[in-house]
């Protein structure tokens, strides 16, 4: 499988999967959080399927498309693990939705981040919330494995419930 | 349509394109071009899809993936009017095929510098040679469009074929 094939699988298992996520919560009210806003494209995409909702966004940086830039009082600039506790105070148990996109390129990096980011992103959730994460968080205690929509295969993306 | 949707399609349409580029030219001899090594995803692609076959590569400078970074002496690095003359002295007429990948996020100015690049790159190809271009070559002396593969929608990516 080339690099081609892959990326093209992986952003299909992602919008599946997040498309499968906002399915899960449409009737709840309740906010959305993105973490990792990069280029902006899953940040837009949960825009259009959750429109009029309003989606917090973590980044340590704007690198994202111009279109793609959250307004300013949606927005936790800076080190996730300064803005995180901040949030906390604002928005505890309201969110219904989580996107954890926060790889850093290297894998155990990235799976310890997200592991570490985990306690805390629970604490923004509803009970009943979901989590998409392109990390691993099983074994987590408030996080329970919810099945992949049909045709993600298991590994390319992970979806949680809070407990 | 989300960036996201968007970056899918776009993706599909490159790997449907180049691999109808590939099947066009199973059967003759020659070596390929890909013009915008990038991130290296469709150098790899090509690679795996055109195994034991020469690609030579051109770019301003290497940022790719270290596993998608040619060999030396298949890269033509630097400004594109330099390098284009003297890839032109080494394999005039010997590829048959060419992806010209070359978009600068400025569609004009992408427009503008494939058209400009175009008639070097014809040199560099066999008649009968394809073209998996990112931006239109259209009513270029040398380039004969050719029907896109099922499912690509016109617009999106061009095929030619140097006449």
């Amino acid at each position: 499988m080339s690099r081609l094939d892959s990326m093209i699988r992986r952003l299909e298992a992602q919008r599946t999967t997040l498309n499968d996520a906002v399915a899960r919560v449409r009737d709840r009210d309740g906010v959305a959080l993105e973490f990792g806003l990069g280029n902006g494209r899953t940040y837009d995409h949960l825009r259009e399927a959750m429109a009029g909702r309003d989606i917090y966004v973590f980044d340590r940086q704007i690198a994202a498309h111009p279109d793609c830039i959250p307004p300013d009082d949606r927005l936790y600039l800076g080190d996730l693990f300064e803005t995180l506790p901040r949030a906390v105070a604002d928005l505890a148990g309201r969110a219904v939705l989580a996107h954890m996109d926060i790889g850093t390129g290297d894998k155990a990096e990235s799976v310890a981040l997200s592991r570490r980011a985990a306690p805390l992103v629970a604490q923004l959730l509803a009970p009943g919330g979901v989590v998409v994460s392109d990390q691993p968080l099983d074994g987590m205690a408030d996080f329970s494995p919810l099945p992949l929509p049909k045709g993600v295969k298991p590994g390319r993306i992970y979806l949680y419930e809070r407990i």
